[in-house]
């Protein structure tokens, strides 16, 4: 049975119920005014608790920084679930769970956190940039950081400290150029920052290689708001060392919190932020609401997996 | 004689002179290409040593971050001096040299800042959003900041954690509402965060004063890329220390390098940066051509004081 075929039967279905019920999670503020009116009872559950046995009946499930135990006591409790919409870009947590996606939508919120990772990698470039993070280390020893103001050279070659210059060049998508991983090698050794902004998966798995690394000029910064597998870690603690590159900024590693023993805390010129760029989606209700139409007129649903 | 006179005046006696001679400073790398084919001759010189005896007759001097002594002595030794191109955003390292203003054009290197200081600021909004300099603080001592990633509340009020919502409403000039100081007292009250970009003179002294800063909301960042007296710095310390405003991200202040006996090393939540947010001029080139060429011409300059 096809995506759009299962979805018509679960319309068909769905008609006939009368009073179905959303259960939507206290993990995050929603205004729940913006989904009144689709003949659905809205009942807000603790994301860190079983569902309640009244509730256990739901249909339709939103989920928000879920506990595992509450995800799977939901897999293995709520038989009349159809429809799962995940806030989280990634469905990693409720594909883990168990629940039988043959007969379960599950939708993504992927695009909810474009904005705010934007404007995080932004702050993470200009702190790099700018030193923000060296000009705080003198500042907590009480001393005035004079190397990196007044007077100061601009765009000298070799160096990243403005973001003016940064945009290689422009090209074919919205106004930029999109190369392949094939070329690459072309395009490491002429870079002032990379920003990797890839899923964890095992095809990204340590993607940035220290063969690639080695690649990059001596200025150049990594600044990943993706997923830490996708660096190796050791071959970029070791570039940081030996200065072979200008310094990394991190939202992401591939365990967190980060072992208290890592060396990564002390690397030079990196960048430490706790896998803060998302975390909270926007515009979460009209994806809600968008899905939750589409799904009572049977048709196909955004971000479905 | 007004200004227009003056000009016209100096343009013919220019025209008489053969090979005038334009001194170009060492101090930042300029495109002398650009300035080329003036029937001007141009000359390098070093802005920490007098200037040298054959090039003491020069009509024009270019300055970017002259030594004091550089520029009091040009003052009472160069006599055919007619135009000062300062490269800095205000006149204040020429006004103080000696220069006698009746008889030579000083013009600023105004808008050559604008780019930089512009990014800094940004990048100083976004680490008091981001709080990039907490997680710094984290990092050093090993820790993970983990209070400060992971799902997280987005824009919950009385809280500034995005730059989404800083704009407080559209309006007159460039699409924002320009208010004037009589106002004040009904914004700042509904501010996220106030951005401070006044020169330094009697009228801006202590313009953010205790009564002003009372008026923010406990949330509200303070962020100053101006000039530090426009601060009231003992009452900022107290704000900072009672926890009245959310924070400041400092470029200036009233004493540089900031005294190491000075509380604010240690206020919390102060983010200090070593007035590093312009010293950078862009466009310079171009502006000396422009005046150059205008000069040449007997008009009116640009950014004349």
């Amino acid at each position: 049975m096809s995506s759009s075929q299962r979805l018509k039967t679960l319309s068909n279905h769905l008609q006939r119920a009368l009073k179905m019920k959303l259960l939507y999670p206290t993990s995050l503020h929603l205004d729940t005014k913006s989904l009144e009116g689709f003949s659905v009872e809205l009942h807000p559950y603790d994301v860190t608790l079983p569902i309640p046995e009244p509730l256990i009946d739901a249909e339709f499930l939103v989920t928000w920084a879920n506990k595992p135990t509450n995800l799977r006591d939901a897999a293995s409790r709520m038989k009349n679930l159809r429809w799962i919409q995940s806030l989280a870009a990634g469905p990693n947590d409720v594909l883990g769970a168990g629940f039988d996606a043959s007969r379960i939508a599950i939708t993504t919120g992927s695009g909810l956190h474009d904005e705010t990772v934007a404007e995080h990698t932004l702050g993470l470039l200009l702190n790099s940039a700018r030193r923000f993070y060296e000009m705080r280390d003198y500042q907590s020893r009480g001393e005035w950081p004079g190397h990196l103001g007044g007077p100061q050279p601009d765009r000298a070659p070799g160096t990243f400290r403005t973001l003016k210059g940064v945009a290689r060049s422009t090209g074919v998508r919205n106004g930029f150029e999109v190369v392949a991983e094939d070329r690459l090698h072309e395009i490491l050794p002429k870079t002032d920052a990379l920003v990797m902004i890839l899923p964890g998966s095992a095809s990204t798995n340590g993607a940035l290689s220290a063969e690639r690394l080695a690649l990059l000029p001596n200025h150049a910064w990594v600044v990943n708001v993706g997923r830490g597998t996708s660096v190796d870690e050791d071959a970029l603690l070791e570039a940081l060392e030996k200065g072979s590159i200008g310094g990394a900024a991190l939202d992401v590693f591939s365990a967190e919190p980060l072992p208290k023993e890592s060396k990564l805390y002390a690397a030079p010129n990196l960048i430490l932020s706790p896998h803060a760029a998302g975390g909270r989606p926007r515009g979460a209700e009209a994806l809600i609401a968008y899905n939750l139409r589409r799904l009572l007129a049977g048709q196909e649903l955004k971000n479905i997996i």
